[in-house]
């Protein structure tokens, strides 16, 4: 095959090629519970349902490029790094025509985005994950983001995305218990954590409770 | 915006949008080394270039499907069960057009694969890696799919899916150490290994080697 048939062939092939968008699974704690974010469509299809923010993909963008400008463009947000979750292929997963998501995740302290503007909102991923109304497969795909933070939390340093920089051992456990779903003992975590996390010289002040040890992430000279 | 109205806009969008691949990086232990699959390329561009085997994802299969297709097509293995690594967007990774590739993997033992015919054909991941002429960036995608592998090989169950059913400790504990890239102690290496595996009633034979117990993966009940 020389070079004009092998170009014409492709140019056939133009014409039924699958569409790509990048949706974002973007995740906070609030209010002792996983919130992500989720937009209220204003288009077809599922107009007036929730979905996670995303866009087409350009032909002169990256992947990583189009996470970028569905967060700004659907949230006004900027900045946030993203991971690549899974890519999405089922047939008729939006009604329009194929198209083929590539989700991206993640972990935010809520002090950085309290204030997502625009039409973006955080929700419950309890409530947002079993939800049958929610547009295309995106509750399917919260689901697998839930499911992915699960499985890295234990073997990973996710968890100290969703604190801020420094931190008390009781806010760190409270993460964990929260993405896990389940209560832990003091003690264990604490052993578990020990070699992950440095003290600070810094005490929490406050009149409620007792002050408490601020430590921060170690990181690995 | 009504119907008619956003469906033109999305026509239009079909002139500029991506088109869609899948790869696959099939792995197996051979001759004590971890190997690759690669086939030598047909067509422009890259033509004469080792690649991974792939396909352009059609509108009417799934991502998986296409896995499938691209896999008897190129080989003509079938029923082996990739899992999806990475979705691969840079800008001018196909000197051709705007090429999004989703790479799947899937280790295999080399009594399943040994005979894969056309013009596919096993080379050692170590140079496939390194090699600065594969085509498009699948160097890149092997290095990938090893990083994981080296990840997943400690906290899950992927090493049993390059030995058969039945193994002795010696020969999983070659697997490892062949992921890894290092040699291990055998009674460390045995005692982390303890609750995954369970023994059977049968010894290997063989005038060369003394007989070695034979094990099988522990089946949750």
């Amino acid at each position: 095959m020389d070079e004009t048939s092998y170009l014409q062939q492709y140019r056939k092939e133009d014409y039924d090629r699958p569409s790509v968008t990048v949706d974002l699974v973007l995740l906070t704690i609030r209010d002792g519970a996983l919130q992500v974010l989720l937009t209220r469509r204003q288009e077809h299809p599922f107009r007036g349902k929730l979905a996670l923010p995303g866009v087409f993909v350009g032909t002169d963008e990256t992947l990583d490029e189009a996470a970028e400008r569905a967060l700004s463009r659907k949230t006004g947000l900027s900045g946030i790094y993203f991971e690549q979750l899974y890519t999405w292929g089922a047939l008729g997963r939006d009604p329009r025509m194929r198209v083929i998501s590539v989700s991206y995740y993640a972990l935010v302290p809520w002090e950085k985005i309290s204030h997502p503007n625009r039409e973006a909102e955080f929700y419950p991923v309890q409530e947002a994950a079993d939800a049958s109304d929610l547009a295309f497969d995106h509750a399917q795909i919260i689901r697998y983001a839930r499911e992915r933070i699960r499985n890295k939390i234990s073997y990973t340093d996710i968890a100290f995305s969703l604190v801020g920089e420094e931190f008390t051992l009781p806010e760190l456990q409270k993460v964990y218990e929260i993405i896990l779903g389940v209560p832990l003992y003091k003690a264990n975590f604490r052993k578990k954590i020990a070699d992950r996390i440095e003290v600070t010289d810094k005490m929490t002040t406050g009149d409620k409770h007792r002050p408490s040890r601020i430590y921060r992430k170690k990181h690995l000279t």
